[in-house]
């Protein structure tokens, strides 16, 4: 898939904004393998696969993508190669995509020194290679084997930052996302839930994802009764009972951008079987946390001081050791991506950011609960994407 | 999802047999970061996080998986760790989980002489560590740096081969797989097709894929009139139309194990628009290459050899430029695994290697074809585990 909704001039703008990056990590060149970074690069969502796929990025020069054959068609309908703003270079099945890398970088303008495969060449000091973050250890040793002399280093240290200040239609997308997700917790919220095995609401929720709107559903945690004291729980072939909460944890990506709204359920069933004191005092210390991050958010604001936030108020209440995650996460063409709302960032917010807000409790073995949002930095404080109350919701049937 | 179908003492076995390959590759540890080596381990079928999971299986001794605390409860409920035949560390979110992998290294009683960070140590001599090939180079990188002595290659120079013979359960899980995609096939080949666009109809096979019992649909390519001649075609808002072919190539998984059918369907529409005489042409000689390439798959023919049966069909006929891509790969845990049936690949086949055969034929800007199966190697030949015909497929509406 491809995010048509971004103007091919962007990312010419984005490839340059990357190469400028390059000198400051001392770093000549990047090179990106298939995922998020190569979308953002260049509009190509590409398949992962044993094959190499990769965008050679120069700090001078033009880009180029190099892919498998049977790739390249795909390749030519992604937005900078119809806009020309990288040149493509295919190769065959039985040729050697890493001496192509290789060749690439040693004809650029923008090597210091290079050395290729000779030992105690200079390069190693004077600069290095910038490799995407999820790029295969089969492809990186592959390539270090090539480039024996360079200095490998992550091509995060360049795009984390960049990609983290989302721009007006990236900001749309995930507000769509958003909006999207939301009406799925509002459909599986009205119910029926008791006598279901949380697989089955799971399935449910990853179709009506689709339905509203959603390239694919990428997760649908539905964790009952006391896997709901499990962050990540598997949605089991539990059934759900009435007298027990759920945590519905659910996303997918829309035009390449995410979703992830987390919101707890109390199953009180036909016989109304209502949460009890321990649960109510819980949620409520909750959704204080939640607010208090939230209120927290601001550009210039570290990312770390909105965790804090979260998690004084769970602190407080007796509850510090049952907040066992950090408060949140950025989102955009990943899922998980910068900035992290975490104790030890100290980097501050800035307008444009995106990410996730959400403080968990969890009482080991009996039950827990999460509150997520998705919010977007602004000059005055947070833009909150997802509209679904944060009040506990109680379902009867 | 855990592959509950597998028993657990396979993992205890599976995991001896690793170790067991060590020596030969001059190792002394496997370092498994999450996906399918993991899951094959250990049952463990992890959620692909930013933060380390990571299975320490040394040469001799037990194997230990460090997890994110937030993973732990589900870790704990994978096969392996259930049945306690791998130990369980959990890292808190302001832990460094490379050191507590260097540490576990470091206390390991198969390391030969292990300087760890030390220069000039001895180790880089006497072995290296395997990390698994998908592992993060944001893993990776942190990993040599933290074990800077250390020569590294890829677990698959141990894995792959034990991977890619399936035992019993596995290859019943990869027939489940594929005649529940057959039933996909099927009921889309009934139609109707013309009017629709690419993308709604990959959306029903997504949804169908689930219906007849996948876990999740990986993948649902529709790549009608020239978008045939792409193979790995990414659906589109193409309207299919009568008088041409599409080429749809579905698949996903089922208990963890992978389904893969590739069928060429001519659309004739009300009509009755029949292919013309040089796609017939091209489709007799498609499937007689895919004939050939079946009958040559027999233990201890070499994967090349399979190619070439294909691939000669293909060129007798004077398609041979037109038959962009190998013939075939691998699967199980993964869409493409080992064994890669492609020229060059000299290894033979052995009974329970588990594999794709999809010769197609792609003639540019107009059309293309493929035919795929996925077969098992057994001592007689090959089980063939798709029934859908193999015929060309005319379908009215």
């Amino acid at each position: 898939m491809s995010t048509r909704s971004i103007p091919a001039a962007h990312y010419e703008e984005r490839l340059r904004r990357a190469q400028g990056g390059l000198p400051a990590e001392d770093a000549f060149a990047l090179l990106i393998g298939v995922g998020a970074d190569l979308q953002w690069l260049t509009g190509y969502a590409a398949i992962a696969l044993e094959r190499l796929t990769m965008l050679v990025l120069p700090a001078v020069g033009r880009a180029t993508l190099i892919v498998p054959r049977l790739e390249l068609a795909a390749a030519r309908s992604s937005s900078a190669a119809e806009a020309r703003i990288v040149d493509l270079v295919a190769w065959e099945e039985t040729e050697d995509p890493f001496e192509l890398v290789a060749r690439l970088l040693e004809a650029s303008d923008s090597r210091p020194e290079i050395q290729l495969g000779a030992l105690g060449g200079a390069w190693g000091r004077l600069g290095g290679l910038l490799v995407s973050d999820r790029l295969w250890a089969s492809f990186l040793l592959r390539i270090q084997a090539a480039l024996s002399d360079a200095a490998f280093g992550l091509a995060s240290s360049v795009l984390a930052e960049l990609r983290a200040v989302k721009d007006a239609e990236e900001i749309d997308l995930l507000r769509r996302a958003a909006v999207a997700a939301d009406r799925v917790v509002e459909q599986i919220v009205s119910g029926p839930l008791v006598g279901r095995s949380e697989i089955d609401v799971s399935r449910e929720v990853r179709e009506r994802l689709v339905e509203e709107g959603h390239d694919e559903a990428a997760f649908a945690i539905v964790a009952s009764g006391p896997n709901s004291a499990s962050p990540h729980h598997e949605p089991s072939r539990r059934v759900i009972a009435a007298g027990e909460p759920i945590v519905l944890d659910i996303g997918g990506r829309l035009d390449g951008y995410g979703s992830d709204i987390t919101r707890t359920i109390w199953v009180a069933g036909d016989d109304d079987r209502s949460p009890d004191d321990v649960f109510r005092r819980l949620y409520d210390v909750l959704e204080q946390a939640q607010s208090a991050a939230r209120a927290a958010a601001a550009p210039g604001v570290a990312c770390q001081a909105v965790d804090a936030a979260a998690r004084n108020a769970i602190s407080k209440a007796g509850f510090g050791p049952n907040f066992i995650h950090r408060t949140g996460h950025g989102i955009g063409l990943e899922a998980h991506e910068d900035p992290y709302i975490v104790a030890g960032n100290s980097d501050p917010l800035t307008v444009g950011n995106a990410f996730s807000i959400e403080p968990g409790i969890y009482l080991e073995d009996r039950y827990g609960a999460r509150i997520e949002d998705i919010v977007v930095c602004t000059e005055s404080g947070i833009d909150e994407l997802n509209g679904v109350t944060r009040d506990l919701i109680v379902v009867r049937g």
